[in-house]
């Protein structure tokens, strides 16, 4: 029954590892907490790194930096 | 004043069906808790079948099962 | 499959009440998308009237120049 | 980076089950995606059995029927 | 540690005008509540037109009213 | 028009500090992007330190360790 929402930057994730953060979630949330997994529902997020801000600055930012 | 927000996967759902589900939903919050319409907003996100998981798996996988 | 969260300011909706949104909501994508509802989640968000801001003012300091 | 939202009925899940869902699912981001552990972020919402529908019923209700 | 997600009509807004919502937010916080910036999320959110609402509205239609 | 979510862990924040987040967060829109306030909302949740986890850990687990 649980809903999990995972964002993450765009940053060519591929769909194979979707999947897997998909079936690892699920799998977390069925052992920790006995969750039936029928109705568990994951959505992934993709953003884009001019829209991701930490410690305020944006990821772009950051990563010009740091090169 | 509610906010709704619906998440839907990306299936070609057209303007006109995304109009009516703004529509609907807020006829249903001002018909069942009185709310005032002016600032009851709503946002629908499409996300991509790869990105969304069911009991663990992708939607993409799913479909591709049941065919 | 869809998700949908519905936001509102703690005023006292009853369970009943909740139960028709959820009720109505569900119905609406079913109508409107053509969705399976089996998997269809709906959560419903209570927030306090000090929590929630419209127009740059919590909506507690509005009710109060209402009055 | 990543920041990710679980929502859950609120079940008693212990302060012990719910630092298991933020390590395990932190450990899957990392090793998923190869994410910076440093800024990830794990919120969760524990939501009433009266606030949370699937398939157009609350699991209040749901939860008497399968009484 | 705050974590803020910022949703925007997909209007143009440019990458400079968000850096700045991600400083000016950060700022906000820190100043008003103390918090470290260093783990501090924020997350810009750009919806189509045709999919946020207003009172029962699109902005697409409200904006073609308006015209 | 924009929709602003901000979460933070629930330490005491005072109606009068949510009000000043409330006031700058929508002052910081109307002067950045140039929205319309009157329809701009935010709504601010307050997580328990046992539910929001940075790095792999719960806040509240993190605290004892800073003490």
């Amino acid at each position: 029954m649980p809903y999990v929402n995972i964002k993450i930057t765009r940053d060519g994730a591929t769909a194979e590892q979707k999947a897997q953060l998909i079936k690892g979630v699920t799998e977390l949330l069925v052992n920790v907490l006995g969750k039936n997994p029928a109705s568990l529902v994951v959505v992934i997020d993709e953003v884009d790194t001019d829209n991701w801000g930490i410690a305020g600055e944006t990821v772009t930012a950051r990563r010009q930096v740091e090169k």
